[in-house]
């Protein structure tokens, strides 16, 4: 029997030698670049934490001590050590288990994680509380040094110094993008500072300064002329934290004795752990990033399967060519240049593209900053990332008119990255930015239209959002806020964006049944007084909007008030979107079944509004 | 004539003698605390900015050059010298100046401000942009210690440093928040580093290093090895800004050429500058917080006009109720203690109170995370400022569907601080944040059973919303999702919180003439299916909703559509609110009345749906 399969806890991996142990690591990085071939998943970050995370577990029990990922997707080997190895060949597949940590799944996932930067207010939110409730716990943050460039971070780091608070603040430093001075010279402090010795000589001075005062003052006068020669204070210390590391987060052993001495301190601490994504596997070593997240892949040569052109590939090649002939465009990322399709802007115009690091409030900010100067920026950003720039879009951007260019990619379902990263909420929160114009191409075609439509004439800020993955059979290109796709009598079915492609099935299903069928096609979202859809309505009497939407705020609802203001009274109306927004992973047609947005769901709820039997299917 | 008076422009700063400089400031002072003695407004910390808004008009030419101020209350001496002395007694008054940074009253104003910590992204945004199109300005930010709490201000420094873009970004620390290593240690800068030889000395070395690269090895070295041991490095050096200060905030000459130097080094520079809040008002300086943002009071003595009691003060006092009850119950704040009540809590209860600082999203993860681990936390804050939490409602506290509290106070029309801090965004982004309920109580009585039933009954998020300001006529008490509050048959006027009042006036002037009117209430908002509005409706036939919120995602838009989907067909409907949300100071009446969803809007808006002749006013 391997030693993976004797494991499925905190406690199995502390019965475990020195040299099962490493065993184990082996065991684990084979078992995860297996299962990730053929489900996909985030590989180069899970293989470059195996050590650290199998080292958490050795100090910590996480069924009660509270281990809190940030971001989340370095989960993986928590999860098959907590019970979860079985169904980890279900990784992000429909009904499977999630690629995130999910308090849901298993009492060893603390908190729920996948926007960046969360872990450490949540590491100071549990540490509060379990010393007020006087209960005994250990609270424990891992944060990768791409996710300290977001704000909250910082804010968490703050809190988490003047706290007092006993905590270990992890860094998982890949290398992808601390600043060198911690890196750098702080190396020095490793090897004075993990040595037992070390420990017992500061608990021995301060028993003395319990005792005598002069005592006390050599001991920090000592610490702080130390301090002064060979620790070179670094961002952490100056915000009061105890800074512990850098350790090769590679060797076990003393990864493990790291932890302790943070653990034992009782403060809060901040222990820097060297990693390298992709660690031992040879393909994932040498391109990290492109291994970073994948589809499936060949496990033996790391080669990975064909995909398909994509939305956002569409979108950086069209703002290319527009950034050509205007010299005005500038594309602004907040870490997501490859995710974005924007990397090809920055290999042709690195002078007019910026990586802002995870940090989508001040991307708003200094485009809207550009654009009050003259020029047209471009954000490319995630729909569920860009709530984190809400508030910037509607104060700095809105309120003066300013126009800049929101490229909303990952706009509705998004698949197997699950619930924090679904798109649902934007329809709502871009409709209540003052003045903002939000377009919704369905295909190629219309993006690259109504891309330049919002580049070139729209003043005032503009969105143009589009889903994850690729166009479908709708092959027009229209740009008006409405256009009736097909036309009918029996009922109106109005969509937006891709979902006309769910549309255009049902009304065939429906032409079939003898129920003849209208699609209005929303281009333009906001604003939009709806008038092509009324009069449609007026027509056939019937409402069905089908849309990747949460409920609240939906268009489909201010269809409905439009009616209702203006006495229109219908037959029959039905909205059909996605509820709360709270919508877990699976494919796309997957979802959209499951939630009845899809051509079938369509098709039967148009049938009922019709008052006709529904098929048996 | 006075000085003052014969300054209009940075351009008529720059021809003042020193003595004329110094006198100017004095009568700066005399000037402001007369007109906010009348007017109301932030005193203390522009009594604090006088001399460096002074210095700043003397270095820069504010109609090119970009001054961005953070949060922007500061800003009256600045609008004083650039042409607005004379409409400087109108401040904050419906139709006055306002009291925030406004590009659109002046070409000196920058960029907007209001909300926090933005200035930095604004700066790095704009300096790029001048690089970018060969533009000859400078760019300055202006920021408090307080605003450098918040992660936005985190953002835009990483961004600023790295940028290398000259720069400067003036530190206003009146030492209200910032660690002390910042401010103790680095004192020994100042004398180095504002000297003129210094700078000299430095372009020689630059000038050396360009025709050997030993010579410049040698000014490296020599420049790290002196920093090593006179320059302790702090926060904005480890970042890589070029670090100046501190300088005396209040000796004009120092600061000026500190400001200059700054300019000269053409780099990301952070200027740093004490200063004092409410310098040269004895009763200012002397209680700084007090006299932050006030009413009218009188010049001479200080003393502030009476305040009446307002929801903020009845929310703190319930709160500790409940709390003396309830130990779970924690208290959370985003560095406004006083403006939200709670320093009530933070007295009684210091170790169950949490001032996180200009931090909503931690505040917001943080509350989650204290939820998760058992704790109920209660988080108090300005609807406007919580649109800097949105992702984080979402994400950590709604997906996990946990138990915390908001207490989203200034939710509606704020009056005189104007567009940025109007509340009218919070009934759409909380209506969209999954499981979320929101309570809307109308008076004292209902406050106080509403946090009572968030606090015990909810489970999931909880909002409670009200107004800034107190309770009106309406004195009934009712927790339910909806009550009648007045039976009638011509029409339903539906509404919650504190609009009942207006409601209630209206019903009478609508009685007066003859107008039967309904008045459904909502005392929750959401959840809510609002059947005691529909049955309402089937009776009268018509609806009109008055809301103080923007249009997107309103309440009334949500009866229409539950109307429509249900097939309520109606004689007539009107949703009145504020539109887009964009809306200037003024009192609330005023706005009330401007925006046309005040008593009289409503009577004439009900005559006009009842098919009534309107009245003249």
């Amino acid at each position: 029997m391997s030693i993976i399969e004797r494991v499925n806890s905190s406690e199995d991996i502390k019965k475990l030698s020195r040299e099962e142990l490493e065993t184990l690591c082996a065991e684990l990085r084979r078992y995860e670049v297996d299962c990730i071939s053929r489900t996909g998943g985030h590989l180069a970050s899970n293989l470059g934490t195996v050590e650290l995370t199998v080292a958490l577990h050795r100090v910590y029990d996480t069924t009660k001590d509270r281990l809190i990922f940030d971001v989340g997707h370095q989960c993986y080997t928590h999860k098959i050590i907590t019970g979860r190895r079985d169904s980890f060949p279900t990784l992000r597949q429909h009904g499977g288990i999630s690629g995130f940590p999910k308090p849901n799944e298993a009492p060893d996932d603390a908190f729920i994680a996948g926007h960046a930067s969360a872990s450490i207010s949540a590491a100071v939110g549990m540490a509060k509380a379990r010393t007020l409730q006087h209960a005994d716990y250990d609270v424990v943050a891992l944060i990768g040094d791409g996710a300290l460039t977001g704000g909250l971070s910082y804010e968490g780091l703050c809190n988490a110094a003047s706290s007092g608070e006993p905590l270990v603040i992890i860094l998982n430093d890949n290398n992808m993008s601390i600043s060198e001075n911690v890196g750098g010279t702080a190396r020095l402090l490793q090897s004075l500072r993990i040595k037992p010795g070390y420990i017992n000589f500061k608990k021995w001075f301060r028993s003395a300064s319990a005792r005598t005062r002069w005592a006390y003052d050599i001991a920090h006068n000592s610490k702080e002329w130390l301090k002064s020669r060979v620790l070179p204070s670094n961002v952490f210390s100056d915000m009061g934290l105890y800074y512990l590391g850098p350790v090769d987060g590679h060797d076990l052993e003393q990864l493990e004795n790291a932890i302790r001495l943070a653990k034992d301190l009782q403060k809060p601490v901040l222990l820097h752990v060297l990693t390298k994504k992709g660690k031992g596997c040879p393909y994932a070593e040498a391109h990290p990033d492109k291994y970073h997240g994948v589809g499936t892949f060949n496990p033996n040569t790391g080669e990975l399967s064909p995909v398909s052109v994509t939305f956002s590939d569409k979108m950086g090649e069209y703002l290319c060519q527009y950034a050509e002939r205007d010299p005005r465009i500038v594309a602004i990322t907040a870490a997501m240049a490859g995710g974005t399709g924007t990397e090809c802007f920055q290999n042709k115009y690195p002078d007019r593209f910026f990586d802002v690091g995870i940090a989508e409030g001040h991307a708003v900010t200094m485009a809207a900053a550009m654009a009050k100067q003259g020029l047209v920026p471009v954000f490319a950003v995630y729909s569920s990332f860009l709530q984190r720039g809400i508030d910037m879009l509607i104060h700095d951007l809105a309120l003066q008119k300013l126009h800049a260019v929101l490229c909303v990619d990952r706009a509705g379902l998004v698949g197997s990255d699950g619930e924090t990263h679904q798109g649902l909420f934007d329809i709502c929160y871009l409709g209540m930015v003052p003045g903002m114009t939000v377009l919704c191409p369905a295909n190629y075609a219309e993006l690259r239209e109504m891309l330049g439509h919002a580049l070139h004439n729209v003043s005032g800020p503009a969105a143009v959002r589009y889903p994850r993955g690729g166009e479908g059979r709708y092959s027009d290109c229209a740009v008006s806020a409405e256009s009736v796709v097909r036309e009918g009598t029996d009922i109106t079915v109005v969509c937006c964006g891709t979902m006309v492609n769910e549309a255009l099935d049902a009304a065939d299903s429906l032409s079939v049944l003898g129920v003849s069928t209208e699609i209005v096609k929303l281009g333009i979202v906001f604003p939009n007084d709806y008038t092509g859809v009324l009069s449609s309505l007026r027509k056939t009497g019937r409402l069905l909007m089908a849309e990747e939407v949460c409920a609240a705020g939906c268009v489909g609802e201010r269809i409905l008030s439009a009616c209702a203001e203006k006495g229109l009274s219908l037959h029959g109306a039905k909205l059909l979107n996605l509820g709360d927004g709270v919508v877990p992973h699976g494919t796309v047609a997957e979802l959209r079944r499951d939630y009845g947005i899809d051509a079938r769901a369509i098709t039967r709820t148009a049938l009922a509004l019709c008052g006709r039997e529904t098929v048996d299917e």
